[in-house]
Parts: C-alpha cells; structure tokens; sequence
C-alpha cells in the first residue's frame, strides 16, 4: 500500500498546481511558450488559456512577452512568476515528504492502533 | 489562497479514500449498504462495485452479509474494515493539518523566502 495525493492551489478556483508549475518551468528554460506547450504535448492555445486562467485567479502576471531581438519574441516568466515556483517546489517536496511519514506511523507502525 | 488536497491510498490501483470511507461509516450505521448507498445518493450496483474492487485491491474483505433475523438481512462491516477506519480517519486529519502549515509557512510566512 502506499499514499497518493493531489495537491493544488485554490484562489477562485484551482490557481495552481504540478501542470502549471511544469510548463512555467519549461517556459523559463525555453523562454517560449510555445516550446513549453510543445514538450509538454500540450497545445499552445490550452497552454495560453491555462497561463491567463492562473493570472486572473492569482491576481499576478505571470508571463511577460520578450518583443524583437535578433531571434524574435518568446515568452519569459515574471518576477511574480519566480516568487511563487520558488515556494511551491520546497513546499509540495516538503508536504509530500510529511504526508508519507504520517503515512507510515498509521499504516506501517508496530505501534498502530487495534480496530476498536 | 487555500491549499487543497486529494489523498488516498494505492494498491494496484486506487484502493481506499474519502469516498469508501464515507461509505463504509454509513454502513456501519445503518447497517445496509443499500442505505448507505442511498445516502450518498450513489446507486446500490455502483456501491456494490466499489466495495468489491477495494476488496480486492486491499486483499481484505470490508463487508459480511447479515443473513435473516427478526428483520431480514443486511451488511456489517468486517474487523478489517473498522481496523482500517480506525487508521485512515486520525492519518487523513493529521495530514490535511500538516498539509495546512507547512503551506502557511511557505506562502504566509513573514520570513518568506525572497524571489531569486
């Protein structure tokens, strides 16, 4: 037997989650969104409704469009953007990590509790 | 913002929950899976499936069969049920708690990290 769980963030509605925070990573490594929607088998205009669904519930941009250059547009992430991956990745790696310790003392434990 | 969370345990497949568990209180208090079933306004096959599948998935049996009596049958959950009950309740609380502060820490904390 082993836990699984889902986690995500609600702010009128789900806000964030492991989906979106992948394809902001891919974003930022690739600085295009469409890249990002490509390596993650998702279409860019369900990537582009996904980002701006995020943006209105969380009330923070989270893309920014990179205008000309040499190489032509692209997408990066904003400053908001970086602030929130940087506390959602230790705080899902460190919720996981407690839910599967709780996990053990309940279901693993010698010390379990018997059935009533 | 709010965390929200989806758990539950896996043994070759989704074995146990939020759902069964409520399932199993109701038949535990009614003492039918037909009333039970009613209550969560989930037809009596679809119930019957669902224990059936957590049966064999967790290897154990959930329900025995109340046969005659002044008032007919009925369903009784099994020791191996309620010494399931008895862990998954306390773990499923103790793990939206910590769930809940450690997303307190990361994301309403005053000593937040800062943005890289």
């Amino acid at each position: 037997m082993k836990v699984r769980l889902k986690i995500w963030i609600d702010h009128k509605g789900k806000a964030f989650g492991d989906g979106p925070y992948e394809l902001l990573t891919r974003v930022e490594q690739t600085r295009s969104l469409h890249q990002a929607a490509l390596q993650m088998k998702m279409s860019y205009s369900k990537a582009w409704r996904l980002i701006r669904t995020m943006e209105k519930r969380l009330g923070i941009p989270l893309l920014q469009r990179k205008v000309g250059g040499k190489f032509g547009g692209g997408s990066l992430i904003t400053l908001e953007a970086k602030d929130l991956m940087a506390r959602y990745e230790p705080f899902r790696k460190e919720a996981r990590e407690a839910i599967e310790k709780i996990f053990q003392r309940y279901f693993y434990s010698s010390e379990r509790k018997k059935p009533k």
